[in-house]
C-alpha cells in the first residue's frame, strides 16, 4: 500500500497496558502511521523501554492538543471524566476518535452520572457510536466518534446479543473471571504478583460499573432486564471469561432453536468463533477472537453460555483498532490477524 | 498423651492427593496411630517419596482387609462404586469409616444411580451420616459410617445453609472454581501444566455430579429447589471458591435479617469465618476453615454469598479428620489447626 | 505473490508442541503451501481441536512416505533415533529437510551414540547443517538438511557466541531455566500442573544432552573447553533463560572489549536483542528473538551473559522456519515476525 | 505449660511479609507471648486484617520503645541501617533480639559500610552471633544479640558448608532463584503480578549484596574464595533455590567422600534433609526445612549442589523463631514444626 494512503494516528494514554497494546497494533499497522504516543507518566522514557515485548521505538511525551492534534485519527485512553473534555477538543480538530474510556458508553447522561461522575460532556454522547463490531458495523464505518466497550461488556453483550435479539433473556447472571491485567498497570496491593498467586476472589461486589453498560445494550438488542454481574480476578494475565446464566423468558424454546440463533448471528463473522465444548481464554490469548458455547440445563431450562476474550486485545486494543478499520473504510481485521 | 488412648487407623487409597493428605494429618495426629497406607498404584513405595511434603514415611500396600482391616478406623478414598462393597467389609469387622467417595452421600439410591451407576450396597446408605460437622455434629458423633461430602458441596452448603433454612433459597446460580488438585493426580491433558496455565474454562457443563449432593442437602435444611450448578477449572494447586447467587423466596426480607442469620448459624464456629469482603481462597490455604461472604444486590434482590475453602483439606482430608474427631469424642479441631 | 511460487510443505509428527507450532507457521507463511500434518497419536483429529489458538484445520493423518513424501519440503519432529531413517527417505526423494530431532546436530557420531544412542544413518550426518541461521547462514541456504538446534544450545550458542570466536571461553557454568513446554506435550507426574506449580528443580543432573551439542559448537566457534550445563524447570508455559558464568581465558579483557565482540557479531541482526538490564524471557515470548545481556563480574572477572528465548519459537519452531526461508531463498523473516 | 513459663515478645516491623509471617509463628507459640506488633504503615490495623491466613488478631502501633520496650525478646524487621540504633535501645534495657536486617551480619564494619552504609552501632557487631542454627547452636544459645542470616545467604551456606569444612571450596558460582515474597511488600512494577507472571530474569547483577555474608561464612567455616552470586525472580510466591557449582580445591576427592561429609555434618539435623534427586522447593513450602542434594559433574570435576528452602520460613522467619528457642533454652523446633 502507498504511504500516500496511510492515516496519521496518535495514542494519547499509551503508558497503561490498554493504550500501549494499541500503539503496538497501530506502530504495526500497514495503513496507520503512529506519529505520537503521550502519558501522564514516563513522559521521555521510549515505549519499548516500558514494554519491550511491544517493540514500539516512540518517545512517550506530555500531551499537547497543538503539538499532537493534527493528524487524522486518535485513540484516547484517559481515565473516565478526563476523556471526554480531551475528545471534545480532538473532534473540534476533525479527527476521528476511538474513546476507551466509559465517556460516550452510555447513552443515557443520568446513568452515566449514577455510575460514575458528572458528565463532562453530555453534548456529544447522541453522536457517539457504541464499538462493537460484530453488532454495529455498518454506524461504526460512518462514526467520528466510537465508545470502545468496556471489557467484561464485550464478552458479554458478544455472548448474549442472539439471545437478547430473540427478546429470550428474562433474567441473567453474569459471573466473570479476569486476567490480572484487567487491573491496570498501577501497583498495588491488589496487583502484587503474592496476592493474586494462588487466589481468586470477587471483586466490585455487588454494583461494577459494567453493569449498565450490558444492561442498555440487552435492551437495544431486545430483552429488557437487570442482570447481576461480578467480576472475579485470577491468577493469570490476559484472558477474561463470562459464564452468563440465563433465564429465558420462553422456557419451551429449544436447545436446537437456540443454537439456529446463534449459527444465524455469528457463522459469517472473522472474529466469532461458536465452539461446543465450554469456552477457555487461552485459546484465544493475543487475538480478537471472542469464543462463545452455548450450552442447556435441561433441569433448570438455563441457557448457559460461555465467552472468552483476551481482555487487553478484543476486549480494549484489538477492537479498537477493528473499529479504526472500519471508521477509515478499511477491511476489518487489517492489523489485527484478519 | 499415653499410647493406650491412641486409635489405630488407615487409609484405603492413599496414593491420591485426598488420601495422602488424610495420611499426613493422621500420621501427625496426636490421637490416632496410622497403621497402614494402601493403594493400587505406587505399591512397594514410600509415601514421602511420592509426597515428600507430607512427609509420611509408611510404605504404600496393596489393600488386603485380612491385614489391614484389623483397625479401629479407616479413611476409604476409593473410586465411586469401588468403595460401597470395601467400606461394608471394614464395617462387618467392627471399623468405623469415614468414606470419601460418593457412595454414601446420596439419601435416595434411584438418585444416586441416576447420576452414578448401579449401588453396590444400597441397605448401607440409610445409616450414613453426611459429614459436614457444622450441620450434622451430633449425627456424627454417634456414626459408625460417615460420608464426607464433596469438596464443592462442602463450600456451597455452608455458604448457604443459614438461608437454606431459613426456606429463603428460591432459585440458585453456583459458580464454582477450582484449583487443579480438584482434577486428582491422573497425568492428562487436562491436568498438564500448559494446558491449565494462563486458562480459565468450565467443565462437566451442565450436569456435574456435585449438583444431586448440593440438592438434598439444601432440601433437608428447608429449601427445596433445582440449582445450577458450574464449576470452573482455575491455575492454582489447592483452592476452592463458590459463587453463589440466590434468588430469595422473600425478597422483602432485610439485608440485615439475612446477615443475622449467618451470624445464628456461625459465631461460635470454630472453622467457619465471616468476613465483609468477598471471600478469597488465598486466606484459607492448607487450613480447615471455610470462609464466608454476604452481599446483596439491590438492584435485583438477591443475595450473593462466596464461600472459598481448600479443596483437599477443608474440601476432603482435614474435613474427613474432623469427622474421625467426633466420631471418637476428641477435641473436633484435633490435628487440623483447631 | 502468486500461488506458483509457493512451495509446497509436510510437518511429520506435528501432534507435539513443536511439531504443531511448526505446522501454524507454515499454515500462515504466504510462500508455503502446507499439505500435511502427521502424527502417530491423534490420528483422524483435526488439529486445531487439539491445538485451538493454533487454528490449522487440517487433519492429522499418519505417516506415509507415498502419500505424504511428493512435498519440496518437509519438518520432522520426531524422536531420536525414529528421526534420522525417515529423513533418509525424504532426502531420497530430493525433499528439503529440516529435522528436529538431535540426529543430525552432533558432528561426531561417536560422541551421538555416547549421549544418545547407536545412530541409524551416519552416512548423513556429514552432510547436515547445524541450523543456527545467525552463525551459519549462507551454509543453511545451500542445504538440502538442517538439523535444527536444541532449544538450550540455540539460547547458549547465541549468548555464548561472540565469545566463543574471540577464544576467550575458558570455562563456563550454564544454568538454564525452561518453562513447562519444554517438557513436551506427555501428560505425566513431572508436567501436572499440581506438581510444577509454586516449584523450581533442576533435571537431567549432571548429564543433559544438549552439552555436548553446546561443547561442539563453542570449540567450532574457537573455544574448546568441558561445559557444566544444568537446566530447570519452571512454573510458566513458553520461555527459556541461560544463565552463562564464564571464566575468560585472558581475564585482562576490558568490559568495553567485551561489549564491542557483541555489537560486532549482532548490531545488524534481525532476531538479536542486545540489552543492558539482564534479558527475562517475557520480553521474547510467541517471538523468534533471542535477547542477550552482558554484564562483568568485577570482582571475579568473570563474564555473566543472559540469553531469553521462547522455547518453542527461537528455540525450535520458528526458527525451523527461519532455516526454511533462508533454504528456499526467501527472506529470512518471512511468517516469523521479521 | 504453665503462664509462668512465657516469655514475653515484640514483633518490630510487622507489616512486612517476613515479620508478619514472625508475629504469626509467635503468636501461636506455646512458650511465648506476643504482646506488640509495631510497623510504620498501616499502624491502628489489624494485623489479621492485611494477612487474614496469619490470623493475628492485634492492633499494629507506631513503635514507642518505652511502650514496646518492656518484654523479654524481640524480633525486629527493620530495614538495613534502620535496625542498628533501635537494637542498640532494646539490648540496653535487657531485651534479647533477633534482627532480621543485615545490620549485624557481617563481623567486618569495612565490608558492611562498603556493600551498604555507614554502620550506626559499629561497637555491637562483635557480641552478635550470626544465626545459623545448625552451624552456630551454641553460641546462638548464650547471645543476646542474633543476627538472622539473608535469605539466600542461609540456603547457600546450610548448601556448602560441609565442603567448605573441609576446605575444599576453590571457586564457586551460585545461581539463585526465588520467589517474588522476597522481594517484599512494596508493590512496584517489578512485583506487579503481570510483570512476574511468564517471567524470569536475574537481578542484582554483578553486586548482590548476599555475597560478602555467604563469602564471609565460608570463610569462617574454613574455604576462602570470592563467589559469583546472581538471584534470580520466578514466578511463585514462596520458596527459593540456589544451584551451586563448586570447583574443588583438591579435584581427586571421591564422590563418596564428599556424601559422607553431607551425612556427617547434617544426619542428625531435624531440619536438613538430604535428599538424592535435586533438591526442590515445593517439598519445603512453609517448612523450616532445607533440602540438600549434591551431585558430582564427572566430566568437570565439579561438585553441583541444590539448596531449597521456604524464603519466608527458613530463610527469615522460621529461622528465626528457632533462634529464640536456642536463645530461651527451649528444644528448638518448639513452633515451628519441629
Amino acid at each position: 500500500m502507498p504511504a500516500s494512503s496511510s492515516q496519521t494516528i496518535a495514542v494519547f494514554g499509551a503508558a497503561g497496558y490498554a493504550g500501549s497494546l494499541a500503539a503496538r497494533l497501530l506502530h504495526n499497522h500497514p495503513n496507520f502511521d503512529l506519529r505520537w504516543v503521550t502519558a501522564r507518566s514516563d513522559v521521555g522514557n521510549r515505549l519499548d523501554e516500558i514494554y519491550p515485548h511491544h517493540r514500539v521505538p516512540l518517545v512517550l511525551e506530555e500531551a499537547d492538543i497543538d503539538r499532537h492534534g493534527d493528524v487524522d485519527a486518535a485513540v484516547v485512553a484517559y481515565p473516565h471524566g478526563a476523556s471526554a473534555p480531551f475528545v471534545a477538543q480532538l473532534l473540534a480538530r476533525g479527527v476521528k476518535v476511538v474513546d476507551l474510556s466509559a465517556d460516550f458508553r452510555l447513552r443515557d447522561v443520568e446513568t452515566y452520572e449514577e455510575w460514575y461522575r458528572p458528565h463532562p460532556e453530555p453534548d456529544l454522547i447522541a453522536e457517539a457510536v457504541y464499538g462493537l463490531p460484530e453488532l454495529y458495523r455498518e454506524q461504526i464505518s460512518g462514526a467520528r466518534l466510537v465508545a470502545n466497550p468496556g471489557c467484561y461488556p464485550t464478552a458479554t453483550i458478544l455472548a448474549l446479543a442472539p439471545l437478547a435479539r430473540a427478546g429470550l433473556i428474562a433474567d441473567a447472571v453474569i459471573d466473570a473471571k479476569s486476567g490480572v491485567s484487567g487491573a491496570g498497570r498501577a501497583a498495588t496491593d491488589k496487583t502484587h504478583f503474592v496476592t493474586v498467586d494462588e487466589n481468586v476472589n470477587a471483586y466490585g461486589v455487588p454494583r461494577h460499573r459494567h453493569t449498565p453498560e450490558i444492561e442498555q445494550e440487552l435492551a437495544v438488542l431486545g430483552s429488557e432486564t437487570k442482570v447481576t454481574f461480578t467480576p472475579h480476578l485470577l491468577p493469570l494475565d490476559q484472558g477474561e471469561l463470562v459464564s452468563c446464566y440465563v433465564t429465558l423468558g420462553d422456557p419451551t424454546v429449544s436447545t436446537g432453536e437456540l443454537e439456529a440463533l446463534y449459527h444465524d448471528a455469528y457463522d459469517g463473522e472473522r472474529f466469532i468463533e461458536l465452539v461446543t465444548e465450554p469456552a477457555g481464554v487461552r485459546a484465544v490469548r493475543e487475538t480478537n477472537i471472542c469464543r462463545i458455547s452455548l450450552h442447556r440445563d435441561e433441569r433448570t431450562g438455563r441457557a448457559i453460555v460461555f465467552g472468552a476474550i483476551d481482555n487487553l486485545w478484543k476486549g480494549t486494543a484489538s477492537e479498537a483498532v477493528q473499529n479504526l478499520n472500519l471508521m477509515f473504510g478499511l477491511p476489518e481485521g487489517t492489523g489485527i490477524g484478519g
